[in-house]
């Protein structure tokens, strides 16, 4: 990738943060009901701050910050960097305004392409690889800001629509195929990305695993699959779940999927297009990891490994174009029967539509080394105590995902765009 | 007061909470960075919700609400309207807009001007005395919106300033008289509103109370003498405190009042006009009644009880007009120089500038009955835990306050303008 | 007193504690379920340490303390005698045991009998006083004892019993009386202690308050009286709470008083002699401040001030002797019809039973001032925040209480023996 | 195992639980300190009622439980057996009494050896498994009594010794030799348990694992190794730590090993035979697993996973016997000094001392399945968010290990005998 062709991708990036916010009031940027979810307002200033730290302020001398306080402000996580607001303080802020926010983002535009353009031949090759590092940064927080504006849409009462219902684009709708399980054989696999492009660091060192013989669903767990279970009980039984998954559910009171409502005995759900009957047909999501383990041990089922999975979507020979993207702007996962005209492999909405929930750990490949500096806080530093997902979802980038990309959630969160992929011993 | 009087005066305090909003951009508005501060926004609904519930729900035939869910939205504490957002989670929702809850206040506005205009000569009496009512609870928000407003301003790191420093009028200062305490005589006195105004019921019944000879001082303490408290190390001696405000200050890190900030060996004070160097003659202001009980300890003196409070002021025949209320637009506690142009008296700010922490427990006055409905919930709910503070701010209208009138809060609260005036037996 | 009969005394209280801890197995001692409940160990060590920290240790020269460690273990809440336990963990000590607790109470009682033998005249006559007010202290303990071990039995699902049941003195059973208002008349009374034996320094200055007239219940409110109250859903209806109480209902989820159980549609009473069926003529007891106010508040009355209380105990000539105080070793409130035969006053039940909620604030009195040291902390730092009981209980040791005895609770609690006494104006 | 020879190894494990209790005072089996330390008390009980609820009341017809409440106090978190007391409250209860626990315990002995005798032979071999089953639940619960009565005593102030100092066995003290790395190759490996006696469902199926080349320790980290950690700063530097475990260190003021504290400039250890000197070249223990992987992070290396130490103790052919077990009294890790007259082997101190934190998260072994019924309680639904331990310590039986044991316990936790050895890449 040259300048003027890292220009355009940067340029491209930027304006989906953009495009995404485009739809909201000035009062929808500010708001946190709660932790996870940030601010929109705080998205893009996180994401305009992040060149300034990594590449403004190393590499322009004497270069002075935009404001003083926006470090502060929209600094993360990095430790690095030096002190920052609370996470759970990202809401109390009204200031910098939207408008303010919005010029720091045009200011760092300007900057970036400049400095794109005029760099140093010598420090060219590891500035470009660093600049994408950072655009595929802004692309998880724009499938952030997405959800984020589901949830916060989600919890005001008056139930405002992000996009208005019927805005979607026109699907066929062919038959939802029965759920099969397809056999993959077992032995030695390499696993992680072996390819030439852009990966994070925690998709390497490509690494041998043996992956026993194995069995995996054709298809997502539908909606009119998990209601069954949910009318079956599940909720009320602990024999499905996992300990603290059942902590869990009664602490918060769980009885369905996050966004799922029963109104005069009619299921439900909330989607960024607002409230609308619930498609038996569509992929399920918005489970945590203790809805979905708890869903494959009612269904004698099991998750995959995310080395299975990466198996098998390899063997498939399975590519990002053409899945339920955010490309595609649907914005909510879809029936099977949508895709079938443009898909004929066996192996269904592996890519898209939702992330699939994997019965593996997120922990270190076999001889990742966690890199110096603050690009070493991005992946390393959170591989403790949450699940590997994989796939994309239908609020991700279609050129930021891979078969190869590790997805990492708690194993309680659900405002992501989360699903099911049962497996089965081989 | 006739129709059109009060007409003339509906209009004039709906104008105030929007003057007040005028300076705010509109994220601002929607921010709750504590549970007692809500969002701008909120009490421009709430005030206006309120004469929907209370006259256009009642007194129109098949009147329809507004919106339908503005009644769970905008319900502060009223069990009779039934449920509502819980309290602290006002600030979760950016909807409805900024815009819409103008529109909000815009309709409500004028059909209550239609309504006083054509309801039933019959239904006449009782629906002004409930009108004013419900204006002075407007006015009690609007004193609401500009400390909670600066509470917003204070808690974000790029500290905004609601009004341009230098913006405040100007004023003369005198010299600050010394401290005196002057003599008031014991007996049984009638305590209570006497006059043919507005009152809140918890102004009455008028009854006999036994006041004992006192001293009152002259003047509000000020920040010079509260500062002498804070570093002869009034903060790390218990021996101070009451049980209760000791564990609050070890608890909450208090070392100053709320908005005081000590920078290179300099006090600093945030007011509503930005960061400001500490005037040593102006009243302290925004400390809890654990503080002003403190400092009154250390003082070797103590707070006055409600009663003698109300006893001396209307002994120097004390009327609202001149203080510094919120119709002065200084918006901060004045130096008693500044007033001395204007009042001869020997008891000096005793109406605005700040709220008096007294002695006395918030509790009914003999003879006092909660009233049946919704209004029974305006006062008489809360006689428990909190203390009594008398004679208005200089966020108070003029025309809000009264010498019985009692405001009270939690021992702990200090985001209101509240100060201390020193007492001693006579 | 002279010295040999402060001996008889100190001995007769100091033994009162260990009668009181008899019947507990040693497991009994260490416990504490919820904060506000001391393990009874704590208790005996705690009032031993008193002695040691107030006249031991100051008055015996080189005195070294008993076990270095014994005042951080047992000192409650004086910062004047340094750090200490945090109070919700005294619960997590084993040791000292109980025998050593008990090692270390007859060596401070051996101490001070010595002391109170040898002491210099020339200290002797503050020596007693404070000496009498430390066994007051430590008579206050007892009564924590028996409710702290009360609601210890009453949390374990064995529900073991302190007292076999029928263990209680023998009574003979008079009819109920009618609950009646006496007439007092008001004026200008003289509140406070003016005696010449012991009192607490909150019981003094004697100063003057008006009182209205005034009507009281000739006799304490029954336990069928506030079952009326409960089965008439006064626990789910928010127009008789106060809204602190309200929101105390919800979040404890309160259904009944403290120990209430029903049990196939019939009400039970744990009492320190086990579950017993309620009895419909005893008074209700273990009410919170909250439950209290809401019970006078459906019942179209008031609970009476202190200071109508003590002018009505002091007109009715009322003492202590023959109440239902420790003494008589019930160990729960009487019904009236039991007091007949003794007490043939119009005024019934005010002394001993169950203390008795005032409307009254615990506040200083006109003129008080907190002493210095130690003993400043006994009552002044807690007038805050609390309301005011008179009148001793079935707990309380009868040469424990006096008319003017101002007892006082946070709102919420419900441990002690408090019951509700009606008034109305007069 | 034939019928007496269960009968002499029921009778022997169930006499370690009581051995453990020996020197322990009445008051020291009732104290709950933190939600994770249960009362000894507690322990006895419940592994009592494990035998009734899994096997007297199953097996005997008509078998009426010794107490009714029981099973609510002694139920530790089995669903299966219904509602039971939260495991926050395991400390409110006095009662039953030691003495009645004691007499429950010898009364289900009594039962159980009964029932071994007298067991149908048609179910004899189920019933042997289930019973070897239970004695090593009760076995690991002797570990946790150790432990639990370790922090008992360490939080109080007193800090009684629960053996006297002095009472270990005496040892001889060879020099430290120094770390080394010893090389494992690669390849497929099994992974599981496969011999034929007792095992626990989560060690099976025995199963495939793909292996990298790899080194291990020869011994553990000393307390001086991991002391330069501390003194480096390792606390206070956020770059050595996982983001949760930075978390847990500010939030929780960590800056030692739980236990540790600096007198005078000198370190010191509470052990079960009171505070000693930290012994320099003793294993360091009581690390959480974030400890354990900071000071991994800071040596430049890092933890092994569960395969790697499983097949580098399979290679050694490790055995537990001569291990620093319960069996050997000692009660705290050794030196390796002392085992070396014992151990020539290269791989020292595997088995016994402290448990090892790998860096494999607890999940499911390929082809696990959880039994039905109460069983399946027992492991696999505590198979989320811990991570795996391995090698027994100087509080395990020896007899209740081996090198397949997956212990396992959430990442900040620390009161256990948890140790560091580290491992790099072949």
């Amino acid at each position: 990738m040259n300048r003027s062709q890292l220009t355009r991708y940067f340029l491209r990036v930027r304006k989906v943060s953009e495009d995404i916010c485009a739809p909201l009031e000035v009062e929808d940027y500010v708001i946190q009901p709660i932790m996870d979810v940030s601010p929109p307002k705080w998205h893009l200033g996180h994401t305009s701050w992040f060149y300034e730290a990594l590449f403004l302020d190393k590499l322009i001398p004497d270069y002075s910050a935009y404001h003083p306080d926006y470090a502060f402000v929209f600094n993360s996580y990095y430790e690095s960097f030096g002190t920052r607001i609370q996470r759970d303080s990202r809401g109390t802020l009204s200031r910098p305004s939207v408008e303010e926010t919005m010029q720091f983002r045009a200011a760092i535009t300007e900057q970036m392409c400049e400095l794109i353009e005029t760099i140093d031949e010598a420090k060219w090759p590891e500035f470009r690889k660093h600049v994408i590092l950072a655009l595929n940064h802004e692309q998880q927080h724009q499938e952030l800001l997405l959800t984020d504006i589901k949830f916060i849409f989600a919890t005001n009462p008056l139930r405002p629509a992000y996009l208005a219902a019927g805005s979607e684009p026109a699907v066929y709708r062919n038959p939802l195929p029965d759920q099969r399980y397809l056999n993959f054989p077992g032995g030695v696999y390499e696993i992680g990305y072996q390819g030439e492009g852009f990966y994070y660091d925690n998709e390497r060192p490509v690494h041998k695993q043996y992956v026993h013989d194995f069995k995996l669903a054709n298809r997502l767990v539908t909606n009119g699959e998990y209601r069954d279970f949910v009318e079956a009980g599940g909720y009320r039984d602990f024999r499905y779940w996992l300990s603290d998954g059942w902590e869990t559910v009664k602490r918060e009171g769980w009885q369905a999927p996050l966004y799922w409502e029963k109104i005069d005995g009619e299921w439900y759900e909330f989607t960024l297009r607002g409230l609308q009957k619930l498609d038996a047909e569509a992929p399920v999501c918005h489970v945590s990891y203790f809805e979905a383990d708890a869903f494959a041990h009612w269904s004698g089922k099991r998750l995959p490994t995310e080395a299975e999975w990466e198996v098998a979507a390899r063997a498939a020979g399975l590519q990002p174009e053409g899945g339920n993207f955010y490309d595609r702007k649907h914005f909510h996962p879809r029936p099977l029967g949508d895709d079938l005209r443009r898909k004929p492999e066996p192996l269904h909405q592996m890519l898209g539509d939702v992330w699939e929930w994997t019965r593996s750990a997120y922990l270190p490949y076999h001889g990742y080394r966690q890199v110096e500096g603050p690009l070493g806080e991005y992946n390393g530093k959170f591989m403790i105590n949450q699940m590997v997902l994989r796939g994309g979802s239908c609020a991700t980038s279609a050129d930021h995902t891979r078969i190869t990309y590790r997805n990492f959630f708690q194993t309680d969160k659900r405002w992501q765009f989360k699903g099911i992929r049962l497996a089965e011993d081989g």
